[in-house]
């Protein structure tokens, strides 16, 4: 059955709420975008009282399916001014799921200049002081509650830069390892900080298993599911072996790796920093090459990177924050790039958005191009203690590009560019623009297409098949991310036929209902059109739905590729 | 006939072009947002080689009429992303008006580092290398090109923050007594500075006289409309006694005067900013209380304030200034004010923008409430040179409210919200929340009506009848705005039949053509329908036509009143 902790910041007050109709059977962003549009004035504040910040687990999330235990985080962004999802792996989410929590919604915003932790148990939600916390770093507080309640409570906390409102915060949360996965993109920290909650613990005392309606039928689906992810080279070999850092070889070669702010699209160090470099380091120190975000995954795509003595130094390391500080801010040394990768986790800033910001920052001559030193430093000292240059850059791309009068500076709808270069690999820049979110990789991840051949091939260099490629993905990825599941579910899925029914039968076999996949991705649609209208009314219109203008006259080496997509060509991808 | 000089920073050409016949009789604002609407891609960079900065004397510049020397300057605004039209005394109008310079467009940007001065003579523009004057700021640049070429010298310059492009950052105007007048609004500034223009001299050696077809008929009508701007009591007595600053006791005595960054609608030590004060202290210390900011001016506004010692702080210290930093910002020492105001002048920031994001600064605790000196400090040392919190605060209000995370902050379309309360003077919140070019009182100023009395009188508490005063006002002002006339001429053509038909048949008389009121302000009225338009092609909608939240909730006293239209209400002001 499930409830709804509505937490009043205002009044300080929790609700326990029965799921609504309209609600019900939704998880994870079909369940954050519906309260969201639901709920918040598009054309509010992002950082005033009528905003709201929801957290909700995925539909299968707390069941025994594999890679399911993902969270969604969602509200108006602070960064992009649309709605936002970002999910995240870690505890919480099956904690919430076991206490039947379908959403927490935190809504209002104190008057005083107090802060406070709320702690949920399966009952409600209480609000205790955190002047304790108050000021610390993310890792820092993961201690500080770890000695306070053992190990086992759940974190969810904003570092400095979400305490002051800075638009690349993102929302950290506990891992089995007690290290740190996030809620990365949009600034979600900001808000949380806006509400003055330092961070959430969360006591699962209590809880029970989360209910299957049809366990034969589930243990059946989940059987194919996982088959079919263990099955596919991508999800069941690179994954695993490489990690996400897989990527830069490959993209190097496809000439679709941003180097340098973008003025490249391949780097003559790239094996310095490459997935296959990274391995045989980690391998040699001693460190962990698999590591799991969250309890029940079969990947295992992170890993635990050590320096040379074998301490720990970063885990969770992408190839989306490899990309960013090896490749784009050219910062040689993988070592610094785990340190500053930790550095990021601490303070709790979006990586992608870092690392993209520094390459902004260092086109401006704010940190010397390749300075791993330098940029640690500023993570820390001037990021993390929200300095006034720590400000402009922890505000994001777009407010580093804006402080220093750039124009090279890659973002849609003020949200910073991802590790593909869109003009040499242009699905991807069909999501980047028209993504609900800003420009976001995952939103609609063509690469999978147009570069490893999954699901097919689509030429990257070519207009052609595009737009067709990047609205089925969005719309698949809307529904695979109200499950809870990690998104790399996307890989076997779209080359193995078993897997999707086998996905949705595991849906249906939970709930007790008769889903089928046309219905599935009927909500993926649905939702994805949810979240458009809710940016038109804040104001958003096709004219948002556009890359930064660089990329229409300055071509990136080595294919001489240009964006050459009209604005009507692009528009297309909502004509479903 | 006239000439349009089109001067391409790209391969540092200038070409000289007759005016076409869709721009022909056009001036001022008519001619920069025509050219602007009609040259310029909606969706550019403001500061990449697509956008361009036109220049433009009005239709009658040049000409004998009264108070006619306005030039109007227009782009993409950087500040708002809007089109941009922004005008200015001083001697550059009429110099362009006597030597046949309908307008000046730059265009495209140098691929290099260099610095140029554009020397603008009768027969076009030479590239003059401008290191020498690079780095410096408006006053010292001034300095020089009249030591170079003696103080017949126009000169149109930026300071350090438009070389940084800053999009506070305004452009300047040597005025008749070598001191600054502003193109201030809209970050027009930067625009120069991205084209690596750090200032233009105008040599007018050779100029003619401004030709007039019919010298009989615009006789006649001058001697009507320089006879209605002396009988007007406002034109005739107010201003000319006080300056615009008269307005901080009328302001205050109706509760529209923002102080504290608006927290409260009426101030206690408003007398000691007032024009009254200042009259009298100018007055005692041997200053200028008249001075005119451009030659043929008969109002007389301006003045050169002086210190205790009789020695020159500042000029044309307007209203808008002496309140956002007396007022808003809590600044209660008059000569603190005026220094701060000199200080903008010689930086080259919009003294508005500036006085309003130095309140937010206060409210985000970067500067003391109330500290002039420091504020001073803060002009010079750190907005003039560009430090990290120089380019937070000089990027503008909106600026320093994502900076420190702020949700009041007096904003439309990023441009800050000048002197008038929108709560209790509603017809103004009107034009801020429509004007085609973000929150500014000049696009259509009720205050005239809602307070003043002039033109009829529209209870300014009430919501009834400021949609439809602020259209009428906005489409004469455009119309205006074309004319090269100070905007103070509304005053007497709002409350005097003879007014305004005798500028339309000074302006018929100067032409030769037939053009009568209707048709004047018929022109009004499509000139704001194409900065409509093109704002909407950039992706502007109604939901952009909206003011901050926080005057949503937030009552202001004395009145305790709310900004309660609805959207749908403030829309009908396109409704023409």
């Amino acid at each position: 059955m499930g409830k709804i902790f509505r937490v009043n910041m205002t009044n300080l007050t929790c609700k326990v709420e029965d799921v609504p109709a309209e609600l019900a059977n939704l998880g994870g962003r079909a369940m954050t975008s519906s309260i969201v549009a639901a709920e918040v004035p598009p054309t509010c504040h992002p950082l005033g009282p009528n905003n709201k910040l929801v957290f909700a687990p995925g539909m299968l999330t707390g069941t025994p399916a594999a890679n399911s235990g993902r969270m969604s985080a969602g509200a108006k962004s602070p960064l992009t001014g649309t709605i936002k999802e970002s999910s995240a792996g870690g505890t919480s989410a099956q904690q919430f799921a076991r206490m039947g929590i379908k959403a927490m919604i935190i809504e209002g915003q104190p008057k005083d200049d107090k802060w406070y932790r709320l702690h949920v148990t399966k009952d409600g939600v209480t609000f205790e002081d955190a002047s304790d916390v108050k000021g610390k770093q993310n890792f820092a507080v993961i201690d500080a509650m770890n000695e306070k309640f053992g190990k086992k409570i759940g974190v969810v906390t904003i570092g400095v830069p979400g305490e002051e409102r800075l638009a690349a915060a993102n929302i950290s949360v506990k891992d089995p390892d007690q290290k740190i996965r996030s809620h990365g993109r949009g600034g979600l920290g900001a808000v949380m900080g806006s509400k003055k909650v330092k961070c959430i613990t969360i006591d699962d005392t209590g809880a029970g298993k989360v209910e299957i309606a049809d366990p034969e039928k589930f243990r059946a689906a989940a059987k194919i599911f996982a088959k079919g992810m263990l099955d596919h080279p991508v999800t069941g070999e690179a994954l695993p072996v490489y990690g996400t850092n897989v990527l830069i070889n490959i993209l190097n070669e496809a000439g679709g790796l941003p180097t340098q702010n973008f003025k490249y699209g391949a780097c003559e160090h790239h094996d310095m920093v490459s997935g296959e470099t990274m391995h045989d380091t980690i391998a040699k120190r001693g460190g962990k090459t698999k590591h799991g975000c969250h309890a029940g995954c079969i990947i295992q795509c992170s890993q635990e990177y050590v320096d040379e003595a074998g301490v720990y130094i970063t885990s969770g390391f992408e190839y989306e924050t490899v990309w960013g500080l090896g490749i784009n801010c050219m910062i040689k040394e993988l070592d610094d790039c785990a340190r500053i990768d930790n550095a990021m986790d601490d303070i709790g800033i979006d990586s992608i958005e870092g690392a993209v910001l520094i390459a902004v920052a260092m086109e401006a001559g704010v940190i010397p191009w390749g300075d791993g030193k330098e940029t640690l430093r500023v993570m820390n000292e001037e990021i993390g203690k929200c300095t006034p240059i720590g400000r402009i850059l922890g505000n994001g791309t777009a407010s580093v590009g804006q402080a220093f009068g750039l124009t090279r500076v890659p973002v849609v709808k003020n949200q910073g560019i991802p590790a593909y270069d869109p003009r040499s690999v242009k699905g991807i820049g069909i999501t980047y623009a028209t993504s609900t979110m800003g420009a976001d990789h995952t939103a609609g991840y063509t690469i999978a297409t147009n570069i490893l051949k999954v699901g097919g091939y689509v030429d990257p260099l070519s207009k052609e098949g595009q737009v067709e490629l990047s609205r089925n993905l969005q719309i698949g990825t809307t529904a695979f991310d109200s499950t809870g599941m990690c998104i790399f579910i996307a890989f076997p899925a779209l080359d193995i036929p078993e897997v999707l029914p086998a996905l949705v039968d595991m849906i249906a076999a939970t709930q007790g209902t008769s889903l089928t996949v046309d219905e599935f991705m009927g909500m993926g649609a649905s939702i994805l059109k949810k979240e458009k209208a809710f940016n038109t009314a804040a104001g958003f219109t096709n004219e948002d739905d556009r890359l930064p203008e660089f990329f229409e006259y300055e071509p990136v080496a080595p294919h001489n590729a240009l964006w050459d997509f009209t604005g009507a060509e692009i528009d297309e991808v909502w004509n479903f």
